[in-house]
């Protein structure tokens, strides 16, 4: 996989041999957004099943759910992580067969995961994009592109298909404290293609919007339940602002982030202080301050004008009923 | 004056020898904080004055005012900055006698705007302490302390009255990107002052009071018009969310800070992309990327709870017929 921490500075690769591996690149953001680290676990599970040693079925699914809890323990709030994993370990329960075919079953499994996110971001991509008018700008923020996925993204891609159907489209993108990834991995990814992109601090977002420079604001989601939209910290603010001045608020994601029967309990990761307190390896702050890192926040469902997934774009009340 | 610039890292002095240093140092951020930059532009004109070589009082006047507009052009947001720099011309034209008398009027004129400041922030700090409860928790932006002002603040003015009264009294300081001021000026003075303090990212505002981790918010102002508070940008984010989740938004500021012959329209200043792109010295996004970097954004005052002047505490509704 790429390794995010290092864009834009460098582009490379690193390769995962082991699931706990895997679990550490999702721990450590090396792999960040919540539909690539939902594959990425997936293809944690898979490598856990190659190359077990086990002798019987019993050793090997036990090996296969150590692997799928320390996966889960890697990071607390995108549900395409639990997701991921628990269709894995269903696989392997429903399938027949040596451990050696139930392992190229999940190996299968894991890649048809990989292929169907392409497939969800193409469709957010295709009714995402009938809400974009030409000259639109569109504001967004951390990142939810082809980084935050296996491809074209989730918030970026209606974006992306608007482009392509000619229309001219461009971006205001939020820098994304405390991680920068609107600054580093958004950036990148839309000069890459050639999309227009204004790059704002977070605390910007209020008066874009009351100045009217965007006409929507499209972001991504870690996970969606009955009332709550987990995503990004800094996203309540930008759907508070958004609905203060009538700019339509979407929330692109793929049905695997939604988690319906759940309403209001989303356990909200807390990171490491220093992602707040050292910018670019150097330390701002004086030494002692308390930080609270809270990597998203909580917007009420009410705040969303429409979910843009795979399946069509649903109002609020209608996402129970239809997934 | 103290170079705001380099704190925490260092505390040093700076000197400043003429009215052209002085716009200088404004423009830089050597020194900010509306108040603080009002009061530098009084000495601006003092320093302009007692300089002068005018033989007749026609030319001293037409240098006065050439000092004047040169400190004007500093920063174009800051309401103190241009009500200090009218304050001292109006009193060197009331001022009768030789230029040497005027401008030793003048010198006297500017050290009494640095007193009355001190004043102020006194009087905002006992009337915005009664505000504050025991065990209360404040969310504030930017930097409005000692730093911001001659001494004792605007919005840290109550917490620090509050502090002294034996109040239990904590802060959550936003970083306030992209200058960070909250980082390196608020919590470098709480944290002298003993005032526990926690630093979050601008964007968990948001977050911090929907989960209701603080019971008030304070913030300080650059220019407060009848229908608008202009100030740090983010400040109409933690606005808006205060009055989403039900929790009281106070605006503290000095009587010149009021420029209520204005409605809406205030130039909001854009400042160099550089602030956005190079933390501590380096750059974060990939190069090409476009920037817009206001510095204050604009709050309807119908989000204002309460404006905490030297006068008292008044509802919007009240500030027009009353300062």
């Amino acid at each position: 996989m790429v390794d995010q921490t290092k864009i834009p500075r460098k582009f490379t690769y690193v390769t995962l041999r082991n699931y706990r591996q895997v679990a550490r690149a999702i721990q450590k953001m090396v792999v960040r957004g919540a539909p690539a680290i939902g594959v990425a676990a997936a293809m944690g599970i898979a490598l856990a099943a190659n190359s077990s040693t086990a002798k019987d079925q019993d050793r090997f699914m036990a090996e296969l759910r150590k692997a799928g809890t320390v996966l889960s323990d890697s990071r607390p709030t995108a549900w395409n992580l639990f997701w991921a994993v628990d269709r894995m370990l269903r696989k392997a329960e429903a399938t027949t067969g040596s451990t050696k075919a139930i392992a190229e079953e999940l190996v299968l499994e894991a890649q048809r995961i990989a292929v169907e996110d392409i497939e969800s971001n193409e469709k957010i991509g295709e009714f995402g994009s009938s809400l974009i008018n030409d000259e639109d700008k569109v504001l967004t923020h951390c990142n939810t592109g082809t980084l935050a996925t296996v491809s074209y993204g989730t918030a970026l891609a209606p974006i992306r298909t608007a482009v392509r159907q000619g229309k001219n489209v461009s971006v205001i993108a939020t820098e994304t404290r405390p991680r920068l990834q609107g600054a580093r991995l958004t950036a990148f990814e839309l000069l890459k293609d050639r999309i227009p992109v204004t790059l704002i601090v977070d605390g910007a977002a209020g008066y874009v919007m009351s100045q009217r420079m965007v006409q929507l604001a499209i972001v991504g989601a870690d996970r969606i339940t009955s009332k709550l939209v987990a995503n990004k910290v800094g996203t309540y603010l930008i759907a508070l602002a958004a609905k203060e001045n009538n700019i339509p608020f979407y929330v692109a994601a793929p049905s695997s982030t939604f988690d319906l029967a759940r309403s209001d309990q989303v356990e909200i990761e807390e990171r490491d202080p220093r992602e707040v307190t050292h910018v670019a390896g150097r330390r701002v702050p004086p030494r002692g301050v308390a930080v609270f890192n809270p990597a998203f926040d909580l917007t009420p469902v009410e705040l969303v004008e429409g979910f843009i997934t795979e399946k069509g774009i649903l109002k609020p009340a209608d996402v129970a009923g239809w997934l």
